[in-house]
């Protein structure tokens, strides 16, 4: 299989906050936001796997700065690193104000997908090669986040998750 | 401020699964589940703190198990510990076969929710008081991970998350 | 079959009242609570009857009580008698207070559901068994309403309906 | 304040049956057509009184006829009766068949409607003055539908209610 | 095949705005209104025609009329000429002022749709025979606007567009 | 004002076709389309002018190629011209194949926005200076559609339209 790169997965799709879409603050509600970034990276998942995905878990996201009603939001998702049958999706979520014409980061999440066929079994899916000095670095970083998160499912004990002990010792 | 215990804050949202909200393998698509859980939690939130709550951060979630369409899902969220001004989410969601009857786990979640007044600034809220093994069990694993989330977030030194820095020791 | 009590079918569906189901007082729309009573209705007919169940009647609705836009809405749904292959299911509709935690009834409703097959041809369900003093005066109500509702049908004449001229006499 | 007829209120509303409103059997659900016939009825009250409504109560439904996905279905509401502050609004719900054309009789419905001020209190509405035979039949007999609907709110004692013991008398 | 009339394929969808569909001045979206002549206009052709229809074109349409929140908007589509498998639809968008009961003309639109079988393939349409004077002058016009279409699609030369050279001859 | 050029304005929505889109044989509707280009329109619009849109009118738009449900839709939004307070908006609309990751032209619109300020009066817009050759064939042609609209409208004569009669002499 051939590999691919961010640039082949990279999925844009900005939209407005609709009313429908917000709290009694009148901010985009964060639930909406986790299933617009849902939608964007299962597109990038599915340009580097050419298969159906599903999603298979969301890293830690955390909602720094509110989005109120009719921002323009843009949601930036590609695909990080490449496993197996899992992608890892990097998201980047930004807000644009309508005066200055200013864009800023509102979010950032990371999303874990999986190619499976038409029986929903996993398939295998291309390498990806990062190739700018951010892609690379969101690439090394995917392995400590895949440890991480094969602890926490409790499928890795702790002391062989080599990269996250690194992190951790004094 | 009197303290509350889980079971006052306890949310329960049970819903089927539409022919809108699913995938091209007929199952709930993860974002749209990860938007009723949201706004599950985020009523748990409003019931401890009795204050408008805001989404302040996602804890890890998998996705271990398909929910088909037509499916009868339950999502049930609980105040797990009580911070400052954040509350962390403890949610459960089960599924059930419309035949047997049986309800099997499909997910777990966690969710961080702040509490605000209404210029969006954040106010105190009471403390949890778990009752039972299971809430007391969430709550003493809730200071763990609320470290790893300010280690993850840039605004705790590895080296300072003493509860983290023991699960990884050999 | 084995009969089944009304906490087998109970069925909880705790939601907000978003800007897009809100008429110009901003209050939840009448037509939206009615949709929302359905689902959780239907949910507790196929507990009930662990078969696919279709919406076959329901009986007089009134709203005494406005629901304001971002109020936390509780319906809450049982099978209330159970007939051949007919569920008549009794809902309470709570709304509470932000502030005070405080819940009051908002509406009551009473719908009827019929359980079928795959081809939708009427298939008998279990006996309805009710435990407590609620559960058994809803109970003994139910035959007096399927009387009325033959009635009004023309499918029973009126002096026939011996439950209601008990009602109607001097 | 002028009188009106049934036909200064009729509202037809015409749309499609759409896969996010369909049950398992792939049928409107019911809850979606009681949402629909709202809509169209709160439309016909307003039409007569021009003024804000709100839905006060749903007299008893019943769903006879299954409407499948893709249906053409028309929901014609008219005011049948108009009372001091409250309408009574008749619904005729009509489905037809693609290929001859034929539309048949799928529901009749009861909503009543107050009309209110911007607080929220009721007002005075128009008289109803019907011209059909059809509208007169309605029109009389929505007299004997609100002494029900007064008896089984607690609001008129059965032995008072006029219309209906004639109606229950041997 | 039997002719038919305008009458015959009237379709008429009277519905509120709802906040959902509304833009920063709190008038209906521009794209929202498209949908919803799309849906009526689909009804008409489909009456006409008795078979399955897709939408082929939208002729320009002009918004001049903004709508606000919370108006009765009535959409009023029927077939306005027949071709050998396509049909031209007219469609006359009304809203009404809730004190005064005037309705005033907001928009007009031409949608043209195919006939088509289970397979997508074109079918023929039964002819149509306008009735009134303005169903004539819209018969009429619609052969200048087909030309129009044909030569902006390059399916046409300007040069062999009579009904056009005629009109913008000095 | 400075200029600006169609980068600065351009918009790309991608997103997935859902089952609540689709038509009876399973392909995306012409109207939710059209709802889908307003929204991305309206973004571009906004980018361009930095101030509150709304829609204008929707130039002829052909549905030339079925896009079937579950496809990955692109809808790319440029502004092609800007007027005194108009624009012209340019969409060009793909589909892309999951398997061979090939992606086609679906669609091509032209929607007009105009700049408002918060009452609604139309405001002034920066000048468009079109870079490629493509952008200034678009450019070019914006005229004569514009002229073209004026006559539809009746607000300009035929034989003033230059551009137009120069189209269709012989």
């Amino acid at each position: 299989m051939q590999s691919r790169t961010p640039t082949d997965s990279r999925t844009i799709l900005t939209d407005l906050v609709l009313p429908s879409e917000t709290n009694p603050l009148n901010n985009l509600f964060g639930g909406e936001l986790l299933a617009r970034m849902d939608r964007a990276a299962s597109i990038a998942a599915r340009r580097h796997s050419r298969s159906i995905v599903v999603t298979a878990s969301v890293n830690h996201v955390a909602f720094n700065k509110a989005i109120p009603l009719g921002s323009v939001v843009t949601v930036e998702a590609a695909v990080s690193r490449a496993f197996k049958s899992s992608m890892e999706i990097f998201i980047d979520v930004w807000v644009e104000d309508r005066e200055s014409g200013k864009r800023s980061k509102a979010n950032e999440a990371i999303y874990t997908f999986v190619a499976v066929d038409e029986t929903g079994s996993p398939i295998n899916v291309p390498a990806l090669v990062p190739e700018t000095e951010l892609e690379k670095s969101r690439f090394d970083a995917a392995l400590r986040r895949k440890q991480l998160s094969l602890v926490l499912a409790g499928k890795m004990k702790p002391k062989d998750a080599t990269e996250l002990k690194a992190l951790f010792k004094d």
